[in-house]
């Protein structure tokens, strides 16, 4: 099978995940084209997915799609932007057209559930790799940056965290594993309405996915924010049957870390404060102890 | 050298590259934000480049990363569209720091020449790879589509082709590779400006960027109008020192082929007309003849 046949297999397979009311051009052309909202921002954001580093090389392509752009989506989630269109560039070993079509499946079950149009993408022949972009919109001055928190305000987190951290470790293509910790894997809930809705009546003010883990994040942010940030490790809604220790380990669960001014969120968990920036440049404590990095470095400390 | 600090150090090689008056956040949030221009539609697409696949492995880094901008970008100059902004995933076979500057500062060099800002990125590490999107801007109904040929028009292309098959072929990265070939290759020049002003003024109702050779282009062009394109062998432009025979080779020259009701137009060569689609299927002729594919199809039926 050529490249233009199998590039129609998963335009296909894509179905109306490839399309939309905004879409004007969608695959097939040299661009694509899509209506923004009246007066909106563009939010943009790019992710690379390779086998063996961000998912199992021997995991399902189907959960493999739908987990590709629900991370990559994750980005546009803390910005609190409304997901626009997607581009994939995929790069496969050779022609193989059933890995294609089923990642393409679990890419347009994830486009349906997050509500955006898969418009555009490449396909190249080469090791295995899935490079996603992403792209919404936003009000002027409505996204969540990084460097938004506040001393005095409160610390919070979607969901709840170490799930991710907890299917590696039991080895996520295994046909034993967990089914929570499997789907918690692969599926990540949206967290866009809920960021959306916080931004609108101004109850977030910061906001950063957690994709290094709790501790790297809040690094980012505290730095961004030049803040420290004071995490209560009681606090910390952890998923089951995972613990607080694949929390710390770096549990990558693109739930949104985020502060507000707010002492209570419903669906989402207070962990701590936001203080000021001390002296000594630590950006984050754990129960009033420096934790500056992931696992290893807490771990140290302690 | 980790992550971050490899991210900062490509940031740094960007310089100014990675912002602009319409960027409201650039690198180092969870997503980039850009101002479009009011009432525009955005037009996206997204390309990889491999080693030895879309470029020779032994290239200069700073070559690399030109052309990996430039032909993305052709891709909005087909449409016709403003170029707004890119974002690069990169993946790294490792954190190769030479590298990664030198490829920066090409992207960078590209960038200021079509004056868009690179606003985001991804870092990964793996075999190499160049993962391109880039976004811009056209105003509603004004985007050149593959689509609007029409039988009684004239067919142009911008420039002259040959060049990059005939680099190809004499060797890229060769040091003894005519100076010629070798920027042809490496820096193809800019058709956008001359693409919009033809969209302006209606002068160009059809597009493609000619980056699969001059017959296969015209072919998917053909296909999308439903029209045959005459081409008159005579009339293609050579690019000096490479031969006709290297156009039909299949060189991915990153020029534009469009459609026209002029019939002659500045900076464009007219290479034959766009004709009814006949019952025979065929999409494109060379001197009256048959040419469906590239260089082998079409010398089979000589």
């Amino acid at each position: 099978m050529g490249e233009f046949d199998l590039i129609d297999e998963i335009v296909r397979a894509l179905g109306s995940a490839a399309t939309g009311p905004q879409v004007l051009c969608g695959p097939g052309d040299d661009s694509s084209i899509v209506r923004p909202p009246p007066g909106a921002d563009a939010v943009a954001s790019i992710d690379s997915l390779l086998p063996d580093v961000h998912f199992p090389a021997n995991a399902q392509p189907q959960d493999v799609g739908y987990r590709a752009l629900a991370v990559s989506l994750s980005d546009l989630s803390a910005m609190a932007a409304l997901p626009g269109y997607v581009l994939v560039a995929l790069t496969l070993p050779d022609s193989d057209t059933v890995f294609a079509r089923q990642l393409a499946a679990g890419m347009a079950e994830a486009a349906q559930v997050y509500g955006v149009p898969i418009v555009g993408g490449n396909l190249a022949s080469g090791p295995l790799s899935i490079c996603v972009s992403v792209h919404g919109w936003v009000a002027p001055e409505a996204a969540l940056l990084r460097s938004g928190a506040k001393p005095g305000q409160n610390l919070f987190v979607t969901g709840a965290l170490g799930g991710t951290r907890a299917a590696v470790e039991a080895g996520i293509a295994d046909a034993g594993l967990d089914a929570r910790l499997r789907e918690r894997y692969f599926r990540p809930p949206d967290r866009g309405p809920l960021m959306r809705q916080l931004a609108d009546r101004a109850s977030a003010t910061a906001a950063i996915d957690i994709s290094d883990g709790l501790l790297a994040d809040a690094a980012h942010l505290a730095r961004r924010s030049d803040v420290v940030l004071a995490i209560d490790s009681q606090a910390i809604p952890i998923f089951e049957p995972a613990s607080l220790a694949h929390v710390f380990a770096g549990s990558d669960d693109y739930e949104i870390l985020f502060a507000s001014t707010q002492t209570a969120i419903e669906g989402c968990t207070a962990i701590g404060r936001v203080e000021v920036a001390n002296s000594a440049g630590v950006p984050v404590t754990v129960d009033g102890e420096p934790a500056a990095g992931g696992y290893d470095h807490f771990g140290s400390n302690r």
